[in-house]
């Protein structure tokens, strides 16, 4: 088993992915190198389009579902067996990068084709997937194909989800199946059964390229709780009233943002604490401002301080900020995710074994599909450095050797989860 | 004289004041009991239309200059005297109240029918002045009327400021000054010689309230100036960032502004520090902020606190805040100024003599078109409490015995400095 996963890693063919990662990103390209390819806008339909092709001509079948996830699959020995799948979404921040998605996606089909090539027989299917709206940008919340997938949200929720010109998901996803299905592509239901889940995408922080890694075997999700603190005083003429007649909304705000700061401050570095919003009315130089509001994003491994660190926010808000009153309001919260070891253990495996590859252990800060497909089989991803870490912008970055890495890495981890028959 | 000066307090109508309130009040109300009477806006026409009828019906002359500042006049007893003149503006903020500045214009005319009808005959003649765009909301910056009249100003920049639909002061002002003219009103100069200038005006600060005072002696208008702070970090993922990587510009905005705060904070309670406006970009619930800009406005009645304190500010910003780096641009700086004796002093003298008031001594925190008559001539101004130091609001208020007490004193004062013949 182990020779066939290796001989998957070693017939991938990186120069063909690179192209197609060119290619794709061609689909929604921006003057300055980015890509803005937003959820099934015309450029996202086309690249269904093209990846529904990609894999007709690998001798894959495919399929679409509800919300227009659309898959690829290489049968297996036993067709009754559930597939390992991989994949990841094709949609991107509308200033965004060629490789946050698209990669995951790509790397998949040169996966599938190096499996095909090398004429390697796993006995279980292998499926590539691309789930829609991971980004949230034109419909929120994102994630969607993959939370409709396993059930965490209702189709109807996510269809009547609007964007920023009243076009909902629903209408926008309609067009897009009506577009597979004039080429043939049948629809599936949503929970069809996985053997397990791979994801493969850019790391999108500096902790792989700092530690000079290839490759990162992701343990898990970070917990994250978003919060809306509002600080409400009074405004008032900011050159008549004394110092100690006022009630300033945004001195109590900054002395508040410092304080949950300190409180978020761990030694280990591992608790990632954001202040990413803050507003002020009535926003004028000479008001003092009577309400000021920031959001809070709060991330951490460890599901129990992040229990501990909103009970220590909600007793600070209790207080009285510049005479000011404070309301919290929690605007979401999602639960850590730790990957079960027989995912974690085949990425190892396949990083030390078959690519002598050192691949460090990590836990992902951002989202993926992956937090929901975790409820519903065995999940894991792997990530590759991006340069500097950074993502969301057209600056995003990987090289083709790095690129290539990821994508033996994932045709490797999928035969050792395939199993060879 | 102290006499005249009495009888001229005695004889205020404040019945027909009140009335005059109300009336010009219509004249761009809100629906919310606010007024919105916006620069040279038809309102704004209209009300000076009226002042002018008002005005001949006293047997004032009545005369408008380039800037649309609109005079009327009770000939002295010596017409080659320079006029003692009062007033202040007729323009509100969008959503403002019916007496910051109205009160001071509709006072001065009951204060000129006072002696009229008490048939006080002054050496000097009696003004009342209506200057034009003081707020600064249409056609910003403000106090444009008063600072053209004082030549602080030119006429040409003036003109070619321009409001949010693209008209410009000049063609605002032509429109008006032809309305007057219709109603044959003559044209004068700027800078004709006053004998002295005292505006009367609500506080639009707690200070008077809070002392039970009834009436305040202004002893000058703070110093002030407008600094904007631009942090500036790198942006980057919530999720993915240890803390040891962020440059966070929110991060260091927040602490720079607890920093300064602390900087201006006197014992006195007489330095006045708001940040007002406070921006965070790109302002991402899940994005590290790459850039926060805040504005200060400082004010304090000493000079030399006020060039300390910009020094100290320009020290602590030069320093890095959580890794960021911070811009400060001035963005204003107006000198403070010191009223004279001679129009204090009478102020005082008409409070305590004629009607037996205590008037405590204050600075005025906010401008107002006395601080460039102050460059022009002997320049005071009387302040009445409004209630909670509310203004620039719909719920901006005072009551009729407010509005009389006001007026009264200015009565007793203009017939003070215009002396008897």
């Amino acid at each position: 088993m182990p020779d066939q996963s290796a001989r998957a890693a070693a017939a991938v063919d990186s120069r063909r992915l690179w192209e197609d990662l060119r290619n794709l990103a061609q689909l929604g390209a921006r003057a300055d190198g980015g890509v803005g390819r937003l959820a099934l806008d015309e450029n996202d339909v086309k690249a269904r389009l093209w990846l529904v092709e990609q894999g007709r001509a690998l001798g894959c079948s495919v399929r679409m579902d509800a919300a227009a996830n659309v898959f690829l699959r290489l049968p297996g020995g036993d067709e009754n067996l559930p597939p390992v799948v991989t994949g990841s979404h094709m949609d991107s921040q509308p200033a965004g990068g060629a490789y946050d998605g698209a990669y995951g996606v790509l790397a998949g089909l040169a996966a599938l084709r190096a499996v095909h090539e090398a004429r390697i027989a796993t006995r279980r299917p292998l499926e590539v997937v691309a789930w829609t709206n991971e980004e949230g940008v034109r419909f929120s919340p994102g994630t969607s194909g993959s939370a409709c997938f396993v059930g965490v949200r209702s189709l109807e929720e996510t269809r009547a989800l609007t964007d920023g010109e009243g076009i909902s998901f629903g209408e926008a996803a309609d067009a897009c199946l009506a577009r597979l299905e004039a080429q043939g592509v049948p629809t599936a239901d949503f929970a069809t059964p996985m053997s397990a889940f791979v994801e493969l995408h850019i790391e999108q922080g500096p902790v792989l390229e700092r530690a000079g890694a290839r490759a990162g075997v992701v343990t898990g999700i970070q917990g994250v709780s978003w919060f809306e603190f509002t600080v409400r005083g009074t405004a008032n003429h900011a050159g008549t009233t004394p110092r100690a007649a006022r009630r300033d909304a945004l001195e109590g705000a900054c002395a508040l943002a410092v304080a949950l700061r300190e409180q978020a401050r761990d030694d280990a570095d591992e608790t990632r604490f954001t202040i990413g919003r803050f507003r002020v009315s009535p926003d004028s130089v000479n008001t003092i401002p009577d309400e000021a509001v920031f959001t809070v994003d709060l991330r951490d491994p460890d599901q129990a301080r992040l229990d501990a660190l909103e009970a220590t926010f909600r007793d600070l808000a209790a207080g009285e900020w510049a005479g000011c009153s404070v309301e919290v309001t929690r605007l979401s919260r999602i639960d850590p995710v730790v990957f079960p070891d027989a995912v974690t253990g085949a990425v190892a495996e396949a990083a030390e074994r078959d690519l002598c590859m050192e691949a460090p252990r990590l836990m992902s800060g951002a989202f993926h599909d992956a937090i929901h497909l975790a409820r519903h089989c065995p999940t894991g991803m792997i990530f590759i450095p991006c340069k500097d870490g950074v993502s969301h912008h057209p600056a995003e970055s990987i090289t083709p050797d790095q690129a290539e890495d990821g994508a033996r890495l994932l045709a490797a981890t999928l035969v050792r989860l395939a199993e060879v028959a």
